[in-house]
C-alpha cells in the first residue's frame, strides 16, 4: 500500500471491501438507479449517534429507505427561524419540503449517555464549550422533574426519561409549521420507538396514551 | 392486530423482524456485552442523512463500532462556545472527551442535495425559517468560488464543492481545542472519505495534498 | 555493423527488429493491402504527444485505423483561414475532406505538462522564442478561471483544466465549417476522453452534459 | 449500456478493453511508475499522422519511451519566434528543454498524402482554409524542383521529396538554437528514417552523406 493510504484506518477499508464484495454487489442496479433518479426515502428517523443503535440495521433498511439524522440522545429542538445554525432544523425541514417524506420516527434507546448526562446532577463540563451540557438543556425540565422521582431506580429514572424525551421531541416536532399543518391534514404521521440495546427489543409508542409497547405482545 | 399498532410503519415492522431473526440472533452475545460493558466505538463519523450514504452499510460495521452524527451535507461547524444548542459539536464533544474516540471521519458522498442547495444561484427558502438555507451558509464563500468557475460543468462544480466541503469540515473540527491538540500530539487522527453513490466507490483524501483518490488504483 | 549505423539509436533498432518479427510478421497482408488501397482510418484523434498517452496503445489499434495528431496538451485552435502555418488545422482538413474521416476523438490525459505549464502564474519561457507560452495561450482565459478557484487542490485544478481543454478542443472543432455542417448532419461525430495515465482509466465525455464518466460505471 | 454511452465507438471500447486486460495489465507497475516520477522519454519523434506509421508500432516502444509530435508530412517548420501558434515547435521547445530529451528522429514514409499533396500541380483546396495548402508550402521549392524532374516516375519523385522532407526537417530543427547549441556540443543527436509501409522496411540516414539505407544490408 502506498503512504497516502496507510493512514484510512483499516477496519475501514476491510469493511468497504466487504461492502462492496457482498452487498453493493447484490444491490448494484439499485445504487444506480437510485443515484440517477433521486432518493425517495420513505421515513425520516431521528435517532442517536449511539454505536448499538443504528436506524438502518435494526429496521434492515436498504439505501434509498431511510433519511436519517443522528444527534446525541436523538432530541429534536423546538422551532426557532432565526439565522443561527440548527442541524436538526434543517435535515427536517430539508426532509419534509424537498424529499416530501410523510413519515417521521423518533427512535430513542436503553442506556442512552446524552439522557444519563441529563441527569447527573454532578454534570461537569466535557470541555470549555460545554457543548453536551448546553445541547441537554432541552431536557432540563424533564430531567429535573424525574431526578426528583427518589422512589424510581437510577435505571427507572433513565428508561423515563428516554421515553418522555421521546414524547418531547415529537411535540417539538409539531412546533413546525410544515410538519404541523400537514399532520392535521393526515398527511403526514409522526411515531416514537425505543429501541432495548440489550435485548433487541423494539418498543413502539402508542400515539393515543403515549405508552411504549412492543408490538409482538400486542398481536391480537 | 391491535388498534396502536396499526399507525406504525409496516415496513420497519417488517424490516426489524428481519434484523431480529436474522442479524440480531447472529450477534445477540454482542449486543448483551456492549449494553453491559458499554460502547466502545472506534470511530466518529460525520455523515449525511442522505438515505444512500450510511456509515454502517459502506463500511460493514456491527453494533459498537461506529459513533454516527448525521446532518444535511455532513458539515461540522466551527468552534463556537456560546450557549446555543449545538448539536454537531456536542456530539463531537461527547466522542472525543467522554467516549475517547481517537479516529474521526468526514464521510461526503456524490450528488448531495445539501451541496446542490448551497450552489443553487437561485435557491429559495424551503420554509419561512429558511433552515437549509441558513445552514448552508457554512459554505457560502466557497460555494461562490466554485460557483464563479463556469467553464466547469455543473456535475464538475457539485464534485469540487463537496470535496471542498469536506476538507472544510476538518479544518472545522481543528478549531475545537480538544481536537487540535490531540491530534497534535498524535493521538489523534482526522479522515476525509468522499462516497460514490452511485458506483458505490470509495475515495479516500490524501492527507499531504487534500486529493481524494481511490485506494485500490493506488495499491503498489 | 557500418559507421552509419552506429548513429541510430540501438532502442529503437532493437524495438525495429521486434516489429518486424512478431507484429508485422502478423499483419504483413494488412501492411500491403492499405499501401495498395491507401488508408482508410476510421478516427482522426488529436492527442498530446506525451509518452505515456499513446492512442495506438491505448485503444490497441493496428494500423489503418487511427489518423493522429499529437501536439502539446491536444489543443485545436480555432478557425483561422490566414496564409500562417496550421499544423492541427491542415490535419484536420485532410482527414475530415480527403479521407472522409467522420469520427473526431479529442484525448487529453492526467498529469499533462501542458495543461501544468498553462496553470503556472510563475512559468518562464523555455527559451526566448517561448513556443509553449505562446502554444497554451489558447488556454489563458480557462485557466485563469482555474487557478482562482484557490480551495481546489493544485491536482483538482490540474484535472479541471485538462477536461474543460478538451471541451474547449472540441467547441473550436466546430468552428471548422466543413466540421460544422458534417456533424449538423448527422454525419459526423465529435468524442471526449481523458485518460488516468496512472490507474490505465478511460474516461468518456458525455455529450449531453460535458462531464467524464467511466463507461464500466454506467453499464445497465 | 447506458445512454450516454453509446456515442462513443465501439470500436476504441473494444480495443481500450483489450489494452486494459492484455498490455496494461502487463505493464501495470509501470504505468504507476511514470505516473508518479514523471516522464523520462529518450527520444522525441516527429512523424506523420499517417495510420499506417505510428513510431509507438514501428519501434514496439512502451509507456514513457517516445515524446511523439504527429503532423502531415512530418514537416518541422523554421524557427520563427514570432507570437502565433506553433504546434511542432511547442513541442519541440518542451521535448528538449523541459524533458532534456536529446535524441530527435524526424521519420517520414512512403505513399504520404501530405508529400503528394505538394507534388501535385492541379491541387485545390479542400477547403476555402486551404490548410494543407498553406502547410506543405513548407515544401515548395523542393517540390517545384522535383515535379521538374520528368524522367523520373512519379513513384521515384514521391520518394525522393519525401526523403528530401526529411533532410529539409532535420535542417529545419538545427534554425532553433537550442537544437543547434546541444548538438555542436556534442550534447544532442538529429536522425533521419523513412518507412515503406508497405514491406515494412525501415530506411536510416547516413549522417555524412544525407542518402537512406537499410541496416539490416550495411551490417558487416
Amino acid at each position: 500500500m502506498c503512504k497516502a493510504m496507510s493512514n484510512f484506518p483499516s477496519r475501514l477499508l476491510e469493511g468497504y471491501q466487504t461492502f462492496m464484495s457482498g452487498r453493493y454487489a447484490d444491490e448494484r442496479d439499485r445504487y444506480r438507479q437510485l443515484a440517477e433518479t433521486g432518493q425517495e426515502p420513505h421515513t425520516l428517523v431521528i435517532s442517536c449517534c449511539d454505536s448499538r443503535a443504528a436506524p438502518e440495521t435494526i429496521f434492515d433498511c436498504g439505501p434509498g429507505e431511510l433519511f436519517v439524522v443522528r444527534n446525541v440522545a436523538n432530541l429534536v429542538p423546538p422551532y426557532e427561524p432565526d439565522d443561527n445554525l440548527h442541524a436538526t432544523s434543517a435535515a427536517l425541514e430539508f426532509a419534509v419540503q424537498a424529499l416530501k417524506i410523510r413519515e417521521i420516527l423518533v427512535m430513542g434507546h436503553g442506556r442512552c449517555g446524552g439522557i444519563k448526562a441529563a441527569l447527573d446532577p454532578d454534570a461537569t463540563p466535557l470541555s470549555p464549550g460545554d457543548f453536551i451540557g448546553n445541547w441537554v438543556k432541552l431536557l432540563k425540565p424533564a430531567a429535573q422533574q424525574i431526578q426528583d422521582s427518589q422512589l424510581m431506580t437510577g435505571g427507572e429514572r433513565q428508561i423515563a426519561l428516554e421515553r418522555i424525551s421521546i414524547r418531547n421531541s415529537m411535540a417539538n416536532l409539531r412546533t413546525f409549521p410544515c410538519v404541523k399543518i400537514l399532520e392535521e391534514q393526515g398527511k403526514l404521521r409522526i411515531h416514537g420507538a425505543w429501541f432495548d440495546i440489550s435485548s433487541g427489543e423494539l418498543w413502539v409508542m402508542d400515539s393515543k396514551t403515549g405508552d411504549f409497547f412492543r408490538p409482538e405482545t400486542a398481536e391480537a
